[in-house]
C-alpha cells in the first residue's frame, strides 16, 4: 500500500529551478520507473464504517441549517468538488478558498491546501464546525444522531459500543472517503502496459511535462500531494485571495505562499484551479504553472499536448449509491437555517 | 395505470362533515373494495429518457449559483424532500411554502400545493426560472447544457434530434420523476393479502382513519392527490403562511385557502407537515387534521395509533446511482453564485 507518511516521502522541499528539474528528469526512465503510479482500490477500508459514513457524507442535519451536506461543496457528481471559485458556506457565505476534490484525497501526505489536519479523520471535524461552512457544533451534530434511533442502533453496530461522539463520527466519514478512488484512468492502463489506451498527442503531452519538469512536484500515484511547494517559483503569482498557504500553519517566513500541491487525477473534472480558483481552464491553469514555476512559455500546441495528458488521468468515478437517512424522531432538533 | 385526469376522479369538492364522512364510511367494505390501494411501479416509462433526466435532477448549474439542483429541495435521501419549513433557495432566500415530496408525484392530478401546473413537465420549467428558487432562465439553462458536447449528444440520443430546449429539459426529468415511485410498503403488503404485515396497532390506525373520516380526502393509491379541499374545514387553521391555495390559480372566493389533498404515502419521511411546515411531528399533523377537517379530537390511543398506521406508508425508497455529470466545456458560462 501507499506510505502516507511525509516524513518518509521524498518532500522536495527544497527551491527547484527549471534547469534543476529538467536535469533530474533527463534520462526519463523506462515504464517502471516512472514517476507517476497507477492508483490500486483501497484494500482495508471497513465496510460497515464506510457506510455509515456515507449516509453522514450525505446527510445535512450536519449542519445547522439542515441544508448542506459535505456533498454540496464535494459533489460526488462533480469530480468531488463543487466547481465554484470559492464555495458557498451557511447563510450563502462566499468561502476563502477553493474546494478540493475529496476523491483519492487520502492518498495526499496531509489535508487542506496548508496541510493543516493530518489525515482525514483529523479533517473532518473541521466543516462541522465552521461558521463559514456547515457553522454546526461537534455537540449540537452528536445530540442530532443520538435523537434519531436509526443512527443509535447503527453506530452501535459498527463500533461494538453506545459511544457516539464526534469521534465516530469523523472516523466514519474517513472510512467512506478512503473508498473514494478512482483508479483505471486511461493513464493507468497505459502505465500499466496497454500501449494503446493512450494516443499520441496525449503521449507526447506527458512527455512534456515530465521533460519540463512539471513532475518535481506532480509525483507519485496521486500527481501531487507529496509535498508543500511555493506557488510562483520563479515569477510571483498574482491574486486578490489572502492565503498564506504553509505559513498559516508553520509561521515560518520560508512557507509564505507553499501550498500543499495538488493532485492531477481527475483534473479534468475539478475547474476552476488553484487555490483561488481563478483560473477557468486547464489551458489556462497549465500556462501559469509553465510561466511561475518553471520559467517557461509553452506553444499552443505544447499547451493543448499537456492539456490532453492531464484528461487521461479521469478515472472511473465511485459508483455511489444515495444512502436513504434515517427519519429524524420527534424529539430531534428541527434545523434553524434562518436564524 | 392510473387515472390521472382530474375531470374523470370523484373529486368530493364538496364540503364533507364529519357526520356525512363517517355514513359514507360505514360499511367498511372488503379489502378488495378499500378506499386505497397498492402502488405499483410505472409502467412505461422512457429509460433513456429517465437516465438524462436523472443528470438534470442532480445538476447544479441549472441554477445561477451552480449550487442547487432539483435534489437540494427534494432530497431523494430524505423522502423527496427538504425536511426544512420552507425552502432555502438563491441566494438563500427563505421560500414561500414547504418543499412537497416529489416520491409518487406523478399519481397526484396536478402538481404544487395549489395545483397551478397540470403535470410534471410542466412544473419542471417552474423551479429554474425562480427567482427565489434556482434563480436561472430557460435560455441560459439551455445554453449551459448546449456548451457541454456529452449533454449534446446524449440530447441527441435520446430525443433522436439536434433540437436541445426547455421542452425537452422537462420531459427528461418528468421522465426520471415518473421512476420515483415507492411500492411495497408494509401497508401495501397487507392490502395484497399479507395479514401479518401490519400489526394490531396499526390496523387500529387504519380503521379509525377509515372511519373518522381521513379517507374522504386521503384515498386513492396516492392517500392523497385526488382533490383540492379547504385546509380548516371545520375550525380555521391559523398560519401567519401568506399562501391563499386554489384560489390563486381560479380566483374563486369558494376555492380560498383549498390546497391540493397532499399524499401520505412516505409521511414519516416529509416531516415538517402542512403547506406552512408548522406541524414538526406526526401526532401534531393528526390531531389539527382531526380537530380542523373533522370537529374530531382524538384520545392520545388514538392520535399514536393512526400515527403508527401512517409509518405503515413508508415504501421502497428508489434505488438511485447517483450520476456523474458530464463536465463543463472551456465555452460554458461559470456560475455566479455572488453577484
Ligand atoms: C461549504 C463548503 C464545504 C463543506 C460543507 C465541506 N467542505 Fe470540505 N473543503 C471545503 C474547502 C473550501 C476546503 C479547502 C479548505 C482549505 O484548504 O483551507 C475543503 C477541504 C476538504 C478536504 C481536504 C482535501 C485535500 O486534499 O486537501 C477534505 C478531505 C474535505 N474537505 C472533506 C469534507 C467533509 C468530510 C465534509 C463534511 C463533514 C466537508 N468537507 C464539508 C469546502 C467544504
Ligand atoms: C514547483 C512545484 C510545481 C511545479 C514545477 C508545477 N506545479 Fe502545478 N501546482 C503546484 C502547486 C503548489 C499548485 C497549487 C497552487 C495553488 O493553487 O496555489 C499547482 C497546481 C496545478 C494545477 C491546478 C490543480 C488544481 O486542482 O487546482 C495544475 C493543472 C497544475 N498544477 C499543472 C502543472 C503543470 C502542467 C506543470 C508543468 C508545466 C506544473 N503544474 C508544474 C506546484 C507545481
Ligand atoms: C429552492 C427549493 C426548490 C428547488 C431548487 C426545486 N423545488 Fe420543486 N418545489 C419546491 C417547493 C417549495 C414546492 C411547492 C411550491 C408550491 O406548491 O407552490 C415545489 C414543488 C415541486 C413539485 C410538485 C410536487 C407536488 O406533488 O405538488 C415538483 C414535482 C417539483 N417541485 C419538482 C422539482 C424539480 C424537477 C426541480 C428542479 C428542476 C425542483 N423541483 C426544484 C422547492 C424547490
Ligand atoms: C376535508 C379534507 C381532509 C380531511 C377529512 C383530512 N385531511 Fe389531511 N389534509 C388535507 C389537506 C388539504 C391537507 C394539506 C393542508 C395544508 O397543508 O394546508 C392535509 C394534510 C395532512 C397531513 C400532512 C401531510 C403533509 O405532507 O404535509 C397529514 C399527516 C394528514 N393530512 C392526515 C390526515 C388525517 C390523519 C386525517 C383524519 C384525521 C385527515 N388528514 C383528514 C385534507 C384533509
Ligand atoms: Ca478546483
Ligand atoms: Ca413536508
Amino acid at each position: 500500500m501507499l506510505n502516507k507518511n511525509p516524513s518518509r516521502v521524498p518532500l522536495m522541499r527544497f527551491v527547484l529551478g527549471a534547469v534543476s528539474v529538467a536535469a533530474l528528469l533527463a534520462g526519463a526512465p523506462a515504464r517502471a520507473a516512472e514517476p507517476v503510479q497507477p492508483i490500486e482500490l483501497p484494500k482495508a477500508v471497513n465496510p460497515a464504517q464506510a457506510e455509515l459514513g456515507k449516509k453522514l457524507w450525505f446527510d445535512p442535519r450536519l449542519s445547522r441549517s439542515g441544508f448542506i451536506s459535505c456533498n454540496s461543496c464535494h459533489n460526488l457528481s462533480m469530480g468531488g468538488s463543487d466547481n465554484l471559485k470559492t464555495s458557498i458556506g451557511h447563510n450563502w457565505q462566499k468561502g476563502p478558498i477553493n474546494s478540493p476534490t475529496v476523491l483519492n484525497s487520502s492518498l495526499n501526505m496531509a489535508q487542506f491546501w496548508d496541510g493543516r489536519a493530518e489525515d482525514l479523520r483529523e479533517q473532518a471535524g473541521g466543516p462541522i464546525a465552521n461558521p463559514g461552512e456547515m457553522a454546526f457544533t461537534h455537540e449540537l451534530a452528536v445530540d442530532m444522531l443520538r435523537s434519531i434511533p436509526q443512527y443509535v442502533a447503527e453506530f452501535k453496530q459498527v463500533f461494538g459500543s453506545d459511544k457516539l461522539s464526534i469521534a465516530e463520527v469523523t472516523t466514519a466519514i474517513a472510512a467512506f472517503e478512503e473508498t473514494l478512488i478512482t483508479p483505471n484512468a486511461r493513464f493507468d492502463q497505459w502505465l500499466k502496459g496497454d500501449m494503446k489506451a493512450i494516443n499520441d498527442q496525449e503521449l507526447r503531452g506527458y512527455q512534456l511535462f515530465k521533460s519540463a519538469g512539471c513532475v518535481a512536484c506532480h509525483n507519485g500515484p496521486n500527481l501531487g500531494g507529496t509535498s508543500f511547494q511555493k506557488m510562483g517559483l520563479i515569477e510571483p503569482y498574482q491574486t486578490d485571495n489572502p492565503a498564506e498557504g504553509r505559513y498559516a500553519v508553520t509561521k515560518n517566513d520560508a512557507e509564505r505562499f507553499n501550498f500543499k500541491v495538488p493532485t492531477l487525477r481527475n483534473v479534468e473534472l475539478t475547474y476552476p484551479y488553484f487555490h483561488d480558483g481563478a483560473a477557468d481552464t486547464l489551458a489556462r491553469a497549465v500556462d501559469t504553472m509553465g510561466r511561475i514555476q518553471l520559467g517557461k512559455t509553452f506553444s499552443t500546441q505544447e499547451n493543448a499536448d499537456i492539456v490532453a495528458f492531464l484528461k487521461t488521468l479521469t478515472g472511473e468515478q465511485p459508483r455511489v449509491v444515495l444512502p436513504i437517512l434515517p427519519p429524524s424522531s420527534d424529539t430531534t432538533q428541527r434545523p434553524r437555517p434562518f436564524d
